[in-house]
């Protein structure tokens, strides 16, 4: 199977680097700079004084917008991009999470190209060009980091979309893991989800695949549940923040998806529509809705599930055996989600909707199966193409 | 252990991607283009032709010069600025291996600076820039697509200096892993030396070290000798090819060493000494000195040692119970060392200098030790700091 590979990304990681970012705005011949965030957190812990300093020290002027909410909203594009082009911006440092450097992403389309920004996230136009964007990086997560992609929500209708292009790549993106340290352990669980569930979601694949993509892929996801479980007992272990965090720009830098067809995104989806319903994480919802794609779509591919519970789980033919299944790899398969779904478990993650808080009627479920395959317009997932009544066999079968 | 990873390359990996090149010099922005190769296979094969038919497709000038030859000589990269100074080229294309794609790296720091390029490999100054590099890939072995290095050697007393920068990086490197088919046997596993040696390099640090680079490092160095294996049966395995060329770029490109001090590559300068007296190939000169090396440095780290045996080997304590050792550690390590040699004997590589086919006298060993430590003015490597005489010894033990 053949790929394209392409990272341009300069990570500069670890302990004080954000004191690096006003001198790598510089590198990149930035002028007039637009610090963008989200809410208070930044402000309290200094964060925003400490940048703000570094850019003063090379002389950079500057202007802020905070208020990025999760699920970033279009409104908040809007008025970046109208603040940029009044004030003059040349350079945007997203200081936040994954939605901060969403929304940042937005605003540098809007910025390089004429028209209405959601015109690209509308699949109506593609985009020519984004403003040139760096990241000081608060939560480990998303990935936004050093991925090619963002997800904005526009408040009319709630229509929540997302638009790919190498042109929003971040040209710098620094790492420091201190800064996730106060994270609430349920937010930091949920993004070590996240964080795996952007690797699983490359290795199941239908078409191509390569040994050493895998080997990279199980290395990163043993990784992450190792240090998440150091982290539900120690939140202020520095070298797992740090694994956890490096962790999560390799898991969607494309690199875990190197000579596959780019992976099963379902379980994604899926959660995507229960993120615009209920108030959920989106770490925790995908680890409520796994399991239950996983054991509605296993069929189709047996052996890549028995693979994955041999090299993530260490387990073989023999931890199957308890299972009625079709086949031996059928049955170790099995034994494999069961395995992920326990992990979960263990880090105070939930494998229902029920454990995620929420319990949505029929009509709720019918609801968000038809949005999620856009009225029927499409199917979601590759190694089974699933329609709104699959999405909503799923759903049912999540509830818990 | 703090770290910067940056890794601009665009990789266009798979089956014709090397007619692509043209168009890939055009989104770089380049007008005329130098393309500079080695000897005549690339002639032979019909790559030139492929690839000048790609340029032509885009409307592309072009002038060519080849002859590069292994250790690639400063004559011709002078001949080379010269060239394109004369021909106003502003992209410069290597199309070949490591060679290649270090003379072309010189080239675009002669033609991007002012004076004599040699400076920069003489440590004398740093490059403020480099001319735009593409690669075409034929070889799986130095890993130069995506690093920051390049070697060169001076005729004027034969001395062979690295230079690195992020400037030299490749903007694309097209990868076809068919065009690395009809290699020698001895040349591809050569190759696969190089690789695992790149990684191994990084993977044997004094500080620092992060469980996900360990576990990057040995997924590939495990994938690049199963393929290794692979190819010494049936050299025409496509997706062996694949695996070993992507894990080519990998190995060098940074990611194996993030998060530590960048390693211990006393083994390769050992080497390198080995490739100015003698003409031997770098991957199997690494072969030959390596298991010398990690034995006489082992005890300053035998933990490590010991931790690569496991990862690499999947030995434990009871594997190592034959050695006579100063620990349960320093016993397992040298199974791992053991272990490594025995691979390299399976695939046809020397593990000692006999094997080679080469008998320095005692005389040499002095000589080339002395070179390697600079006449007494650099100790070489991180485990241990190894002076002239601790390198002869080293040459000496590997003798065989």
């Amino acid at each position: 199977m053949n790929f394209e590979y392409f990272t341009p990304t300069k990570v500069v990681f670890g302990k004080g680097a954000e004191s690096r970012a006003g001198e790598l705005i510089r590198e990149q011949g930035g002028h007039k700079v637009l610090i963008h965030y989200g809410g208070g957190s930044v402000v309290r812990s200094g964060l925003l004084d400490k940048v703000c300093a570094s850019l003063k020290n090379e002389g950079l002027p500057y202007v802020t917008l905070g208020g990025v909410v999760p699920n970033p909203r279009l409104s908040k594009v809007r008025e970046g991009i109208q603040l940029c082009r009044e004030e003059n911006v040349d350079f945007l440092l997203a200081v936040g999470g994954g939605s901060v450097i969403d929304s940042t992403k937005a605003i540098g389309y809007g910025l390089a190209n004429e028209g209405d920004v959601w015109d690209f996230y509308d699949y109506k136009r593609k985009a020519a060009g984004c403003a040139p964007i760096g990241a000081v990086l608060t939560i480990a997560a998303a990935g936004s980091e050093m991925s090619d992609s963002s997800v904005i929500t526009n408040e009319n209708g709630w229509v929540k979309r997302g638009y790919s292009s190498n042109y929003c790549r971040c040209r710098f993106a620094v790492m420091d893991p201190e800064l996730t340290i106060t994270l609430p352990d349920y937010q930091t669980q949920s993004g070590c989800v996240d964080i795996m569930m952007h690797t699983m979601g490359r290795y199941f694949h239908q078409d191509g695949g390569m040994e050493l993509t895998d080997g990279i892929a199980v290395a990163l996801i043993r990784t992450v549940m190792k240090n998440a479980k150091i982290l539900k007992e120690n939140p202020s272990d520095y070298d797992a923040r740090a694994e956890v965090m490096w962790a999560s720009s390799l898991s969607h830098n494309g690199l875990t998806g190197c000579g596959t067809d780019g992976g099963d995104w379902a379980s994604h989806q899926i959660e995507h529509e229960l993120g615009g319903m209920f108030d959920v994480a989106h770490g925790a919802g995908l680890a409520a809705v796994w399991g239950s794609w996983a054991r509605y779509v296993y069929q189709e591919c047996p052996e890549r599930f028995a693979s994955f519970a041999r090299q993530v789980f260490d387990l073989d033919e023999a931890d199957g055996g308890g299972q009625t299944a079709a086949s031996p790899d059928a049955s170790l398969a099995l034994a494999g989600i069961e395995a992920m779904e326990d992990f979960y478990r263990s880090v105070g993650m939930p494998t229902s909707l029920k454990e995620l808080g929420i319990d949505p009627t029929e009509e709720q479920i019918l609801e968000m199966a038809d949005k999620c395959s856009i009225h029927g317009g499409r199917t979601v997932g590759v190694i089974k193409k699933l329609n709104a009544e699959d999405v909503a066999q799923i759903y049912r079968m999540a509830k818990g």
